[in-house]
């Protein structure tokens, strides 16, 4: 998927809210666990409930990988569903990968290619060899680390190299790579505020922002600072909208929570677009 | 297992190598691509014919993830095996994982308890919470990216922050964690000159080097700069070995690379020791 059919779908569905699928078999309601795939049928469910009220769906692989290949098999099956039933969500992997060269390649190939996710979030610390490898790929995206929602973002993200901050270091160097236009930036919501120094050097990419809700970022903070004229932004929610009840009602529950959140969209779309 | 443990064997072997089992099926044997999982073949017979020359085995993760649901069960088999057939090696799951706390747990226990490796190498950028959850598992290790082999390293990792490189930010920094003592730290063999510099900040921490062989560096050089009382070194090899032959001998090969690299180590033993 291109930049320009996710602007599109973002425009149709007057959304730009991105599901965090983190599947914890704890957290999940108990009369799934009697199936057969009960990460799966959560999912499903999940995805069924809310579809039209967001535009993209981020399962993150460590919450697949913690079930050993039963988990890799539900999110195998998850990202087939939503590719084959809803080929217009733009899916990605919350994988946070990255090695050298010939090794990135091959986590390229295995989100990309076997996977067929649109997205892959990378890690930066080892540099342009270890991000080109997935740049490489047309219509694909790679979401590079900037500025992480967690309080260790502060260990190191933010200290000053060089005069300024690792992170906009961080995306200053990147915007130099090779395929630097398949790029988006993971920049958290509790940090908002740093959000227009941001934009002054990626005025135009995509910024995927976990945050929102369970760990106190602002949706209307970030809108102000950080949308552009292609909106530009995918607001990511996971538990707030997944774990909303852990009864029958789940799916339906998640889809009000889901809701909330698309009516904000579109009242701050109305407003900056 | 502890680093004395490691020590121990490190002693008894008169070895301090780690062979990495990155397998590609494109540079297998092709005899074994009619077996019914050629990755897992390849590795048992590797693993056979060089058990008693190493002292670690470190599949990356990549190699496996690249062929899907396939490639996670050649994995899972792989240090099944040798958690079976040689307890004493030490496994390092090279994974270069990191996330945010909760999330950073699910891989900790994909790693440390679903896959039961001794290690995980994990990256840096996300700071404190997304590493402790790793280093709360007694007698597992946390392999910190610090100084890495390739070109990109020289990105971000050797830039000046406050006054001193990041890789020295992160290696210090990372000395205050809960259970520090569960680290240890990758440190490419391609910047041996680093190490007197490393070892200031980390004299006692076991380092994991890649980079000897197809990297380009010098055995010699990291054991002048970076081994300590205990050794405190972990060497690399991962092509140099596992591919020295594409033919019906490719183990015997794969054998006759990791002894040349064993007698090296011995020698180097006897001199520093």
């Amino acid at each position: 998927m291109t930049t320009e059919q996710l602007y599109e779908q973002i425009k149709q569905k007057k959304s730009f809210l991105c599901i965090g699928l983190d599947v914890d078999m704890d957290k999940i309601p108990e009369h799934l666990l009697e199936t057969k795939d009960p990460i799966f049928e959560f999912n499903k469910a999940i995805i069924d409930a809310t579809h039209d009220l967001c535009v993209s769906y981020k399962p993150n692989t460590a919450f697949y990988e913690a079930y050993g290949i039963k988990g890799w098999k539900s999110l195998e099956k998850t990202i087939r569903y939503i590719n084959e039933k809803y080929p217009d969500i733009f899916t990605i992997a919350d994988a946070k990968r990255g090695d050298i060269g010939n090794t990135s390649s091959m986590y390229a190939k295995a989100f990309f290619e076997d996977l067929a996710f649109d997205a892959v979030t990378v890690a930066p610390y080892m540099g342009k060899d270890s991000v080109e490898p997935f740049l490489a790929f047309s219509d694909k995206h790679t979401i590079l680390l900037a500025l992480t929602s967690n309080e260790g973002a502060y260990d190191f993200q933010i200290l000053k190299v060089e005069g300024r901050e690792l992170y906009k270091q961080v995306i200053e160097t990147s915007t130099e790579w090779t395929n630097s236009h398949n790029l988006m930036y993971v920049v958290g919501a509790t940090k908002a505020e740093y959000l227009t120094e941001i934009r002054k050097i990626i005025p135009n990419s995509f910024l995927l922002v976990p945050g929102v809700g369970a760990q106190g970022g602002s949706l209307e903070e970030v809108c102000k600072y950080g949308m552009n004229r292609h909106v530009g932004l995918l607001i990511n929610s996971s538990r707030g909208i997944i774990y909303a009840s852990k009864n029958m009602d789940f799916a339906q529950a998640a889809r009000r929570e889901a809701l909330q959140l698309q009516l904000q969209m579109q009242q701050l779309l109305s407003e900056n677009q």
